[in-house]
């Protein structure tokens, strides 16, 4: 890709100013225990509190808002079960334009309710008869939707890069930045936003062991595409890096690591224990990493994003259970 | 009681000032899906948030910072198994003296040990056969200790106002606010920064339906004291008011409402799964009696305080369980 069809910092400032007046500008947290067991000063950007409860609401408005006005009115489309379809629904309905959202029929119920609730159309399709993006191109095709990718597209990154963007407006420069990845949306923000306003930071993305396709790519040096995987860490099952991401990372990510989830339970733990904070499991990727020493960053000015805090509370019940089992 | 025994709102601006080097501002926080519901406009301070988890911290803070040099570097005791007795714990360190804390043997190990963390002293008795009433006495006597009393004190219910007095200045004059009680300390502190800074705020009071000692009191027209409740609200279980609390509130609310456990592990559940706020159950008892319906803020700007987040993982998971149980 060329490198000129990449965002840069200048998109991440655009995007800051049309989402300004729809999103929050989340609170970012310290804690002197975690500070004390990590002997650093750890930063930490709370996404779970924005809105519909995870950052992806930022790229999905940043897009919509930046669509041609004739073009939006035609309405969008999403497909997701996750973050991203209550992202679409909510940003869409901000700017009086109407969203469908592709969902497979056994999705589970709750996130159907709330992605309705947020006033999206709901599609289902058989995932194992169907294919979505065949299914989403032809409704693109008749209807003259718009579609918003949940991460690989330049208007969806730099609505991320918002995130950094106030954490190091709060924080001033840092050493280390650390972010949790799936398809690269948040992290590949995060590199545009760091880059121009903290220009020494390291930049450290985490993901779940069990879908380390973004380690495997920055080693390989080309996307690598890998089976699903099964992993707590829900929002972090994409299976390849976006080509934008990809290009972005590449040039700027110093590694990746990974985390076990029994490490992001523990995590997860934590934050609810110590910090009073409910998170899903996905949002303890970066803090996973570093209660697990998989990151050195003593002595370290630290960011960290929690991605965000939408998880099924039976789940959720669970998973603290395991963390505290036997 | 004579009035002019009683703390006044110049007390709150005095503990403000002595504790601010020590305590957080909390976080004043909004949720439109309950504005929604409750067709009010909803302030939530967040004393989760606060030191040792709980706004305890400031009471027993403004109480140690306000005593005497030579009386303070004596030491202090506190009896409390709860949020009062890590309070004091910290506050005394912070203020290089020595707590004491009064446990029965009994009481749960992790409590136990996030009050030695803080550096405290810990000294058990046993509470079928001791007094602990008659032990604080005999180490005061002894010892020369000053006792912090969980709620009971001018300075402590001056500095419980405080979280009350931040809450009216990030908000402006209020119409209602919702307090839960035990002994009254943060609806007595309530009380007074509300009458000098939000003159015409209405002020209610919420307890346990198990534990509506204050509820009766107020309507005896003296303090009534019941045997101990039964109650997931577990820092709510306190059998009577103050002679200040009782004192202050009999001036100053309008009325005390009750709330079932149920309602207040459905307002538990509330918080987490929109707001993902993770508090303990006592915290809950003012959203629980709007969500219930037991008062009636339509149309109006209220304020609520979530008292604290100590709560253990698999008690709450368990509690998060029953709400969405079958």
């Amino acid at each position: 890709m060329d490198p000129s069809d990449l965002p840069c910092y200048a998109d991440v400032e655009a995007a800051a100013t049309r989402i300004a007046a729809h999103a929050h500008r989340t609170p970012v947290l310290t804690s002197r225990t975690l500070d004390a067991r990590l002997q650093a000063q750890v930063f930490i950007k709370a996404e779970q509190f924005q809105r519909v409860g995870a950052f992806k609401f930022r790229g999905a408005c940043n897009a919509i808002a930046a669509m041609a006005p004739a073009r939006r009115a035609a309405g969008v489309i999403a497909y997701s079960s996750g973050n991203h379809a209550q992202a679409v629904a909510l940003a869409a309905r901000l700017h009086d334009t109407r969203a469908t959202v592709l969902m497979p029929a056994d999705a589970p119920r709750a996130k159907v309710e709330a992605t309705r609730g947020y006033g999206a159309q709901i599609q289902f399709f058989d995932r194992h008869t169907e294919s979505r993006e065949q299914l989403c191109a032809a409704l693109v095709a008749e209807r003259g939707l718009t579609l918003v990718p949940p991460f690989d597209h330049p208007d969806v990154i730099a609505g991320q890069g918002t995130a950094t963007r106030e954490l190091l407006q709060d924080t001033g420069p840092l050493d280390a930045l650390v972010v949790g990845l799936g398809g690269g949306g948040l992290l590949g923000g995060a590199c545009l936003a760091a880059t121009a306003l903290s220009p020494g930071c390291q930049l450290y993305g985490v993901e779940p062991e069990a879908g380390n396709d973004g380690q495997q790519s920055l080693q390989a040096g080309q996307v690598v595409t890998i089976a699903p995987p099964r992993t707590v860490a829900d929002g972090a099952t994409t299976t390849f890096l976006g080509r934008y991401t990809f290009a972005i990372l590449r040039r700027h990510v110093r590694s990746i690591v990974t985390v076990s989830d029994a490490q992001l339970v523990e995590a997860m733990a934590f934050l609810a224990e110590r910090m009073k904070l409910l998170v899903e499991p996905t949002a303890c990727l970066g803090l996973a990493a570093l209660l697990a020493g998989a990151l050195d960053v003593r002595g370290q000015r630290v960011g960290l994003i929690l991605s965000g805090g939408n998880v099924d509370l039976d789940s959720y019940a669970r998973l603290l259970q395991t963390a505290r089992g036997p």
